[in-house]
């Protein structure tokens, strides 16, 4: 099997190619940066070619065709990503679905939308169709697409309230093409979805995407800050755990990252300062502020419905989730980031231990989230990179502790993940993409059963720097 | 202090004013003999008059009239409470609220209401106006009215996701009139709303109602059955815990309940069958499904959407909360029940113990409620009932096991309750019912501050039994 990448750019010559080196170039890129050890393995990957077909047919097309010509196919939505889910490790082709947008039903509480949407787009459509949206987003929802979002994330947005992504209920039907001689399209529900939901594309392409809906409301962003960063994780938790007040974000962050990292933020706040990032319903405003006043420890300094700040600071959600870590970079390139698990009932402990030890190197960045039934916390947070060395260890240290650790450092859906096969998408990308041509080197157990994790994974077949 | 109850009546003749004595009778009465123990003490009991005013004026006008002459005054909506809320111990004037009954303003995620309103028509006017809903309601929603619900109850359908009216946020404002000389218009909210929510119109008259609301949904209505009874109670506890599972009421009844009671469903199941009824969103029912088939021990023999049985069994919260017992007790009149708090974790731990315990004699009925953000169960459990003393014996293994009692055998709102006193219900009674005329006999730490709570409280100025 030897690619003939040309042929099949010939032969697809009719759909919307990109032409330009440096389109190409930008597309073939996801925020993989956002880690340095992913900064230094994969910044030389680079596409052959770039198509956005605008319809199923046409994405058939483009699989069929590059099957034909053994063409590697990397699919994308925004490029959001920041476990370079969407490097086309082996070049090949990139398939962009941007272009496949449409909304193309809503009913009381789902939606059936084609992939290549935009989040906001799909909120907006939803919100004016009939007062709705989507139960959950990343922080990267004025840019990123949904199918990108179930492709390659696991929750966001929301998840304070609804849970992960892969939790029964939160994807209610997916439709998919797969790349064989003659591709088939084929829908899953149910135990099926899992087959291809957060598989990077490495064993489907999803065509057409079912979500259940939650009312959209006018959310109130605020921002409230504590001088103790306990108080502020027990002040996160405890709301959460307020049945009757209906929230969408709950975000906390150790000082000083508000006030070093938060440009907008940072006159009204202090060094000091550790704050909390809420979206509380409206209606749930009168619960809320009686929440706060039982807890003099916590202070309101900002609400988005009523402030009197010079610069309006933007959606309080472009603060939390991974916007944390791209806001940080920013101000400091040295800093990168962990995705941590911090378990009910522990999870507390943990981060008090985890902190303790590893503070201010490590700094913590907690999410609510709920899993199964229990308020739990996320961690995305912000370390201080020295070597890789140093940052595998503090890897080790979290997991000696018993907080799992989400390794965003890593491109693989394995090591991202819980570090072992994932049965059903090795069994269904046997099924549907038998020449292993979608998204290569992403999938280990594809690759090499074998492996032991013990180290990073390297796919042999990487596109070779120059 | 001398009643005049006679003046008061007469004062108030230009209102809507009961006159023929089997209306008065029914008027004067709520569910309290669902307890042998009420019945007992209660079945004697009549209002002098009956009022029903039409608007907050008369209200007032109505309290302005019976403090001048000393009459008291218990007020009540449809009177389906079963704790004897609404029985006027001391006779007077019983003020009815169901003309009261506008729905005032709808918006997004909240209504403005009269307090006479039936749960059942608020809905509809919420569903009508943007598809939105109550957030619980008890089993009475057909027939009960928001005030009662609010004044006389604690929580309901809707529950398992919500919590109770207790929580913050459940409820967002009240405007109250006090009974003085010259009564007061006053709006609760937050910590105040505490004073007269749960407070059987002991110490204020609610006139004005704003409540959250949540999308209106066509939920699917199911029974589960499973042959063991602790595998029913997992079953509702689990699928509670799926988050991205939108569920509005997970209700488990032990056998032979659905067999022996619920005749409309007895066709389709055996005297050993333990049931679950549900109500799931239509868009979470892939989701639900696919938690079904993981559960080969549970069995689903109804669904409201699509269904061959003869007989339509009704709406299936219809079968839960304090319908069951109602169910139960038209079939076997001597069949009472408990309220019982199973509290996170140790609630099916408590559950299984008082099962071994006491089964047949208490049958468990379980309701999923979230409490503090945790799902637990509200126990109903139906008991046969032989005597007081056997009664008071089952009430105390409950509480000794650490699952505290809800005693529906008392008319007081501390022996219902806490068996406390509520510090806040007591210091606005003093304000706002100076002669303490408003529901007289239901509030122990009004009128004997010392009760040590050893033995059933028996109001002393109880009208007498002819």
């Amino acid at each position: 099997m030897r690619p003939n990448v040309q042929a099949a750019k010939d032969a697809l010559a009719h759909l919307d190619i990109e032409t330009s080196d440096a389109a190409i170039r930008a597309k073939s890129r996801d925020f993989f940066w956002y880690s340095p050890v992913l900064k230094d393995r994969l910044d030389h990957i680079e596409a052959d070619f770039v198509v956005s077909p605008k319809s199923e047919a046409e994405v058939i097309e483009v699989l069929r065709t590059c099957y034909e010509h053994d063409c590697p196919v990397t699919t994308r939505g925004a490029g959001t990503g920041n476990y370079g889910q969407a490097m086309p490790l082996a070049g090949g082709c990139v398939m962009h679905l941007q272009r496949m947008n449409a909304v193309k039903k809503i009913a009381p509480g789902r939606v059936v939308t084609e992939p290549g949407v935009l989040l906001k787009d799909l909120d907006a459509a939803c919100k004016e169709h009939s007062g709705q949206e989507i139960r959950m987003f990343s922080s990267t929802w004025a840019t990123a697409t949904i199918g990108g979002f179930i492709a390659g994330g696991s929750g966001g947005v929301g998840s304070c309230t609804w849970g992960s992504l892969r939790d029964l209920g939160n994807i209610i039907r997916l439709r998919v093409v797969t790349m064989e001689a003659e591709p088939r399209v084929v829908e899953f529900r149910g135990e099926e979805l899992a087959r291809v939901s957060h598989a990077y594309g490495t064993n489907g392409i999803i065509t057409e995407i079912e979500m259940p809906l939650a009312p959209a409301y006018d959310w109130v962003g605020m921002f409230i800050e504590t001088d103790d960063f306990m108080d502020a994780a027990r002040f996160a938790e405890e709301l959460a755990n307020e049945d009757g007040i209906l929230i969408k974000l709950a975000t906390v962050f150790e000082a000083p990252v508000a006030h070093d990292y938060f440009q907008r933020v940072k006159p009204y706040v202090s060094p000091g300062s550790n704050l909390v990032g809420l979206m509380v319903a409206p209606h749930s405003m009168d619960g809320f502020l009686t929440f706060l006043g039982r807890r003099p420890e916590a202070k309101l300094i900002y609400r988005s419905d009523d402030h009197a700040w010079a610069r309006d600071p933007g959606p309080v959600f472009e603060y939390g989730w991974n916007h944390t870590t791209l806001r940080a970079l920013k101000v400091d390139p040295s800093i990168t980031y962990l995705q941590v698990r911090y378990g009910f009932p522990e999870h507390l402990n943990l981060i008090e231990r985890m902190r303790n030890e590893l503070s201010p190197e490590v700094l913590q960045h907690l999410e609510v989230l709920r899993e199964n039934g229990k308020v739990m916390f996320a961690g995305l947070s912000l370390v201080k990179f020295t070597s890789e060395e140093r940052l595998d260890e503090i890897v080790r240290l979290h997991e000696e502790a018993g907080a799992m650790i989400f390794n965003p450092h890593r491109y693989t859906l394995e090591e991202g993940g819980r570090q072992s096969v994932d049965d059903r998408q090795l069994a269904f990308k046997r099924e549907a993409d038998p020449k292993g041509l979608l998204n290569p080197g992403k999938m280990i157990a594809w690759d090499d059963p074998d492996w032991d994790y013990k180290a990073m994974y390297a796919y042999p077949k990487m596109q070779a720097a120059e």
